[in-house]
C-alpha cells in the first residue's frame, strides 16, 4: 500500500475497457447492426457559397433499395436549427460540403448511387474564405443577420488600457496566426438512429450525450424521456463531438424510412463537419524595464465559419486566455467571431488555448530577448500567485502557478542549459479557465445483492480513462476491490444527467459526484451495521469491503441481508454536483499547462524537430498516474501536429487534404528523444483528493516554446503556424520576421 | 377532481401501454431480433422415467446451418441446477418433454431438422403419474434424495387437535381433488440470449427479473452485474414465467454457438414447463351444533412433478390457507409435495389457494347444509376479525372479513335469493396470506430538466397495469399531468432491484417504494424552492406541478434552474421497502375474495353453467378501479376454467390436451349473464393511500361456490374438479357423492 494510505487511488490500475479494446470486443457506434437498418449517406454541397433554386430528388427516390432521401421540404413542422445550423441546407449553402439531401438505402453502395442522382439546381454566389476575406470591405454576406459577417464579439476589459501603455518602458506588438486543424480522432463521428412510434432510439459517438438528446427532442417536438442515446465507447473525442453534430439528419432519415438507419462519416466528411478556430491575434503588451507587465491590448479574428456553432462560448475563453496566466493591470481584449465559408468551428482541446497562448508566450519570449531577461524569470517575475483573481469577475486562481514553474525549471534542467545563449531552447506557460460552464452532474452508486457495486455517471468514455478512474474512486471510498465496481454505459434514459464531457471536468465534477454517491451509499451501509452492532454510526469503519466496529464486523451483503432480512435488494447512494461546488462562479478549476523545448534544427532544409520537450502539469492529485501523463503527452503530440505540420489546406474553396496522407499528424518518429511530463500533486485541487481537471494543458505550451526556441537559436521569429520545413527555411532565409 | 382530493388516484385513467398494445407497436420479447441471431429449438424427452445411457449429436451438428448442439457435457464446470432442476438433463429424464439437448441454427426448420438427427439411447425406467402412484409402495423413485417421492413436508399445529376433535359436536370429512391446471398466457415464454466476452444480455418474458439474473450469474459464475436482463411485456403471467425457466438453457446455446440466440417456447412445451400443482384435499372439521369451528385436520397432497421448483413455499402457503379466514382453535395440516414423473409445478395465481380453499368452502357448505344454517351465517359466526391472528407466528390479519362478506350479502342479494332451499346458489370465502416472502423493493424516481419524470421499478408489466399504477402514483404526490410521468421498461441493469412481480405485491411493495421515491424527490424540490423564496420548507406545496409559498411560484423547471443554475441536471428521488414495513412478519398483505354463484343446470346432459357471479375484492384503496375490477373478472374467469373445463388430461404419461382445441379455457359465452364485482374500499391496506394487493382473490371462490350451488339444487356434491358435464350427469345419475 503507498504511504498514502490510498489502495486504488494514485496507482496505475489496468484500465477497465483495456482488454476489450486490444481485443476488438468493444463495439463503437459504427459497429452496432439493427434488424433492418438501412444505410445513410448525405449529398453535400459542391459550392462554397450559393442559393438553392431547386432540389429534385425523383430519381434517386425512385431507385431500387432506397427507402428515403431527405431535403429541406421535410423540415415542415420541426425546429430545425441546432448550434445555428439547419438539419439540412435550407435555400442556401453557405460551405463545400453542407449536407444538401439525404439518402438511406439498403447499403452504402445504392446510397451512394442515389446521391449521384438527386439534382440540386445552385445559383453559385461570391464566398469568403478565411477571416481576413470576410471582414474585407464588399465581402459576400454569409448570414443576413450577421452584419460584417461577425457573428459575436467579447470583449474584456480592466484598468485603462490607454493608461497603462502610456505608463509601460516599452511596447511590443505583432501579429499572430493559427491555421485551422483537424481534431483527427481516429474514429470518425458516427450515428444510428431508430424513430418509433413516440420515442427514439439514438446511437451516437457523442461526447455530450444529454445536450444532443435536448437537441433532438426539441427539434422532433419531444420530451427528452422520449429521446433515448446511448453512448458505448468514443474513438477519441478531443471536442470534435461535441454537441449535435448531424445525429438529426439520421432521426430525420429514419423518420422518413421507418427503418433504422446507421450513418458514419468518412473523414473527409468529418473534416468539414467540425475544426479548430483558424486565429489571428494581434497583441500588443506594454512593460516596465524590469520585466512587470502593465498594459496588453489584443483582437482576435476567430474564423468560425459558416454556422456558429459554440463559437460565443470560444469567443469568450479567447477574451479571457489572451490575459495569460499573469497579472496585468490594464486590459483589453476584443475577440470577433467570424462567419467564413467553410465547415464550422468548435471545441477543441483547450479550446481557444493554443491560439492565444501560440501568442501571448511568443510576444512573452520577445520582450525577455529585448530586455535582456531570462525568459522563465520574466514569467516568474508575473506569474499570477494562488488567490489571486485574474479578473473580477472569475474566480481566484486555485493552482500555484509557481510551484509548477519551478518544476519545469528542475526537471527540465534550465539553468544549466540556458547558460548556452544560443541554445535552440524555448519555455511556455499557459494556465487556463477551464471545466466548462456552471458544473451540472449527478451520479448514482449502487450495491447489488452479490456484493457488486454499479456507477451510473454520463461521463464518455472516449479513451480518456474516466470508467477506470470512477472505478477507483469507488472502490477506494468503498474500501472494495476493484473488481467488484463496474461503470455502467451512457444512455440517457438510465444514466443520470451530466452537462458534457469536456473542458477537462469529468474527473473534476462528475468525479466528485461519484464520490459523493459512494459516500452517500457508505453512510447508509454504516447506519445499517451500527443498528446491527448497536453502536453509533460514527463508529462503525469500513475496511477490506467490510464494516466494523470493535469486535463486530460484517460484510456488505450481510448488511444488505440485515436490511432486507435476505439476500435481496440493493442500497442506492446518490451524488449531485451543482453551482454551490464553485461558489456559483467560474472558472471550475484553473488548468495548469508548461513546457520546455528543445530543437534540431537543419538550417539547409528548414526541417526543424523536437530534439527534447519536457512539460509539466499541476493535477493536484493524479488519480491514475499513467493515464495523466499518457494524457499530457497525447496532449503535447497534438501540439507537436499544429506547430509542425498540421493545416486545413484550401484551393478555390476546396479542401485540398481531407485524408490521412495529404494531412499530417505526428507520427511516433516526430516525438522527441526526450519525451516527459513531470506531475504536480500538491493535493489542492477541487476534485476528489485534491485532484484538478487536466488532459488539455499538455497541448498549448509546444508551439510557443518551439517559435522561441528557434528564435533563440537562429534569431528568426516565425509567427504563423505551422512550422512547415518551406517556412522556416524561407525564413531564414529572409530574416525578415526578426522582431 | 373527486371529493376525495385525489388529481389520479381512485380513477379510471387510460392504460400507458395500452396505444402501443393495441396498434402491435409493443414488442414482446419473441419480437426481438438481433443482427445474426440463431434459433433455439429443444429436443425433448419422449419418455416419462428413463436413464440416458448417451447421446450422440454428431449428425446433427454437422448439418449445414446448425450452429450449435448442446447436451449436458455442455455443463461442465458450471453449477447446473435451478430450482432442483438442471440446465439441461443429466443422467435421467424424469418426465415427457424434458428437455434433454438443444440446437440453435439459422432458423427454426434447420433446427427441426437438427433435433430429428439427435440420437438419445434411453434405457426406461417405471414411471408414477399422480401421487397416488407415486405415493404408492413399491413406487419407483424418482430422485434418490427424496425417499418415497416425498420432497417436502410441511405442518401447522396450533392447539390440540386430538381434543379439539373430541370436544366437537359434530366431525365432517372428505377428499378432495383438484386437477393440475395451466396458465395459459396468451404469449408462451420466450427468451433471448446473446453471449458476450464477459457478459451475458439476456431478454425474458421473465416476472422475476432479479431473480434470473441471480440464477444466470450463479449457473454461469458471473457476477450479476455481468448479467443484463430485459423485459419488455408479457403476454400474460399468473405465475407461469415466475423463476427461471429455459433461460439458462438459451443462454449455454448462445455461448456455444456464440451468436445471439432465440427460443420461444410453443404451448405443447410450456405446458410441460409449468402447471397449478394437481392437489388431494383430506379434509376433518370438528364443528359445534351452533356452527362453531373447534378444530381441522388437513392431510394435502401436493402434484410436484419432476422438480422441487417452489414447492417448498407452495406446501407452507397451502398448510396455512387450509385454515380458511376461520378461527380454529385446535388445527393440525400436513402438506405433503410429490415427485411425479410430470413436467413440473410452479407457481399460479394465488398459490396453493384455489386446491385448498376449493376443499375448506365445499367442507363448509357441507356442515352448513348438515347443521341447517345459512352458510352465510356459518361463515360471518367463524371469520376472524381484523388483528385477530391466524396464527401466532403470522402478522395480524389486516382485513375487516365482515365487511367484505356484508357487501357480498347485499350485493348478491343473498338473503332474497337464499329463501328458495332449492336455489342453485353457492357461496365461498377466502383470504390468503400473499405479498410473496419478505418485502425487499427499491425505486427511483427521476425529474429530468425538461421537467419530466422517470419511474426506475423492477415490476414487470404483464397486463395487470403496473406501469399504469404507478404512473398514477407518482403524478398524484408530483402534482403533475400523467404525460409528464413515465415508467422505464425493466433492465436489471438500471431498474432497481425488486424481488419477484407476483403474490399481489406490486401496488401494495413496490408501489410504495415509488410512492416514497416519489416524496423523497418532493422533499427536494420543496427544499430548494424554500431557500429560493426564504421560506421554511414547510411553507411549500406542491400544486398542479408548482411549487407555491403564499405568493411565490415556481415550476419544477424553474426548480431545478434554481438548483443547477441553468436548465440542466435532474433530481433522484429514492425509494425502499424492506421488511420493516412489515414489522419483520409475513404476509405483507391478506388478500380476500368471497363469491357468490348462481347456476344454470341441465339434468339431462349434466351441463352446467354460470348464470350468475358476483364478487367482492377489499382492495382498500382502488388506485385504477378499471384495472381492480379487470383483475378480480379475469381471476374469476380463470376460477370458472378451472371449476367447469380445464384439467390436464394424460394417458401412458403422454399429455393429450396441449393446446387451445384441446384443453378448453373459458371464451367470453363461458361467462356468466351476471358477472359483476364489488370493490370494497376501507383505506385500511398497507399499499399507497390504503390500498392493499389484489387480482387473486377473484380465483378461489369459484369452485365451491359452484359445487355448492350444485349440490344446493340437486342434493349432489361433487368433490373432484373439474365439472364436466359426464362428471356431473354420472353424479346425477348414481347420486352417490352425497355427503
Amino acid at each position: 500500500m503507498p504511504q498514502s494510505g490510498f489502495q486504488h487511488v494514485g496507482r496505475d490500475v489496468p484500465r477497465v475497457d483495456g482488454v476489450d479494446k486490444v481485443t476488438g470486443r468493444a463495439k463503437y457506434t459504427g459497429d452496432l447492426v439493427l434488424p433492418g437498418m438501412l444505410e445513410g449517406r448525405i449529398l453535400r454541397s459542391p459550392l462554397p457559397h450559393a442559393h438553392i433554386r431547386g432540389i429534385d430528388a425523383t430519381r434517386a427516390a425512385a431507385l431500387r433499395g432506397v427507402h428515403a432521401v431527405v431535403t429541406a421540404k421535410d423540415l415542415e413542422g420541426l425546429d430545425p436549427f441546432y448550434n445555428g445550423r439547419p438539419v439540412v441546407a435550407m435555400e442556401k449553402v453557405r460551405y463545400v460540403g453542407e449536407p444538401v439531401a439525404a439518402v438511406a438505402a439498403d447499403d452504402e453502395h445504392t446510397a451512394e448511387a442515389a446521391l449521384a442522382l438527386i439534382e440540386v439546381d445552385y445559383e453559385e454566389l461570391p464566398a469568403a474564405l478565411g477571416t481576413d476575406a470576410a471582414l474585407a470591405p464588399g465581402a459576400p454576406l454569409i448570414h443576413d443577420d450577421a452584419p460584417g459577417n461577425v457573428c459575436a464579439h467579447e470583449r474584456v476589459e480592466q484598468g485603462n488600457v490607454e493608461e497603462g501603455f502610456a505608463a509601460a518602458d516599452r511596447v511590443f506588438e505583432g501579429r499572430y496566426t493559427f491555421p485551422s486543424v483537424y481534431h483527427y480522432s481516429m474514429e470518425p463521428h458516427g450515428a444510428v438512429a431508430r424513430w418509433g412510434a413516440d420515442r427514439i432510439d439514438l446511437w451516437s459517438s457523442a461526447q455530450h450525450p444529454f445536450l444532443v438528446q435536448g437537441d433532438i427532442a426539441r427539434i422532433f417536438g419531444l420530451t427528452r424521456s422520449q429521446v433515448r442515446l446511448q453512448v458505448s465507447f468514443l474513438g477519441g473525442g478531443f471536442g470534435g463531438k461535441s454537441y449535435s453534430k448531424f445525429e438529426p439528419l439520421v432521426v430525420l432519415l429514419s423518420r422518413k424510412a421507418g427503418r433504422p438507419v446507421r450513418l458514419c462519416l468518412s473523414v473527409p466528411e468529418a473534416m468539414v463537419t467540425v475544426r479548430r478556430h483558424g486565429a489571428t491575434v494581434k497583441l500588443r503588451t506594454g512593460v516596465m524595464n524590469d520585466g512587470t507587465l502593465v498594459a496588453r491590448q489584443a483582437e482576435i479574428h476567430l474564423d468560425t465559419g459558416a454556422f456558429t456553432e459554440n463559437t460565443r462560448m470560444v469567443a469568450q475563453l479567447a477574451a479571457t486566455r489572451v490575459l495569460g496566466p499573469y497579472r496585468i493591470p490594464h486590459l483589453r481584449s476584443d475577440v470577433y467571431s467570424v462567419h467564413t465559408n467553410a465547415g464550422s468551428a468548435g471545441s477543441f482541446r483547450s479550446v481557444a488555448a493554443p491560439q492565444t497562448i501560440f501568442a501571448c508566450e511568443s510576444q512573452m519570449d520577445e520582450i525577455a530577448t529585448e530586455l535582456g531577461m531570462d525568459p522563465v524569470e520574466l514569467r516568474d517575475r508575473n506569474l499570477l500567485t494562488k488567490g489571486e483573481r485574474l479578473q473580477p469577475r472569475l474566480r481566484p486562481v486555485d493552482v500555484n502557478l509557481h510551484s509548477s514553474l519551478k518544476r519545469l525549471v528542475s526537471g527540465s534542467r534550465w539553468r544549466r542549459r540556458a547558460r548556452n545563449r544560443k541554445a535552440p531552447l524555448g519555455v511556455a506557460c499557459g494556465s487556463t479557465n477551464a471545466g466548462g460552464v456552471l458544473p451540472v452532474s449527478v451520479a448514482l452508486v449502487r450495491l447489488g445483492p452479490d456484493g457488486y457495486v454499479s456507477i451510473l455517471a454520463g461521463s464518455t468514455e472516449m479513451g480518456q480513462g474516466v470508467k477506470t478512474t470512477f472505478t477507483q474512486i469507488v472502490a477506494e471510498e468503498l474500501t472494495l476491490p476493484r473488481d467488484r465496481v463496474q461503470a455502467v454505459p451512457v444512455d440517457t434514459t438510465v444514466t443520470p444527467y451530466d452537462h458534457s464531457t469536456g473542458a477537462s471536468r469529468s474527473t473534476t465534477v462528475m468525479g466528485r459526484a461519484v464520490q459523493a454517491a459512494a459516500r452517500d451509499l457508505k453512510r447508509q451501509l454504516r447506519a445499517i451495521a451500527a443498528r446491527s452492532f448497536g453502536v453509533a454510526a460514527g463508529k462503525v469503519k469500513l475496511s477490506d469491503g467490510r464494516l466494523e466496529a470493535g469486535e463486530q464486523a460484517m460484510s456488505f451483503t450481510d448488511a444488505l441481508a440485515c436490511r432486507f432480512g435476505t439476500i435481496a435488494g440493493e442500497i442506492v447512494g446518490r451524488g449531485t454536483m451543482g453551482p454551490e461546488m464553485v461558489g456559483w462562479k467560474t472558472p471550475v478549476l484553473w488548468e495548469v499547462g508548461m513546457g520546455v523545448a528543445e530543437l534540431e534544427i537543419d538550417r539547409d532544409t528548414g526541417a526543424v524537430a523536437l530534439a527534447s520537450y519536457v512539460s509539466v502539469a499541476d493535477v493536484g492529485k493524479a488519480i491514475h498516474p499513467q493515464h495523466c501523463i499518457g494524457q499530457e503527452e497525447g496532449a503535447a503530440m497534438m501540439g507537436i501536429g499544429h506547430t509542425f505540420m498540421e493545416q486545413m489546406v484550401h484551393d478555390d474553396h476546396q479542401l485540398l487534404n481531407p485524408n490521412l496522407v495529404d494531412y499530417r499528424v505526428p507520427k511516433f518518429e516526430d516525438l522527441p528523444a526526450e519525451y516527459h511530463t513531470y506531475l504536480v500533486e500538491n493535493r489542492d485541487g477541487i476534485g476528489p483528493y485534491g485532484s484538478r481537471g487536466m488532459g488539455e494543458g499538455g497541448i498549448f505550451s509546444v508551439a510557443p516554446s518551439v517559435v522561441s526556441a528557434l528564435a533563440r537559436a537562429t534569431g528568426v521569429r516565425i509567427r504563423d503556424l505551422p512550422l512547415t520545413p518551406e517556412r522556416v527555411w524561407r525564413a531564414l532565409r529572409d530574416r525578415t520576421s526578426v522582431p
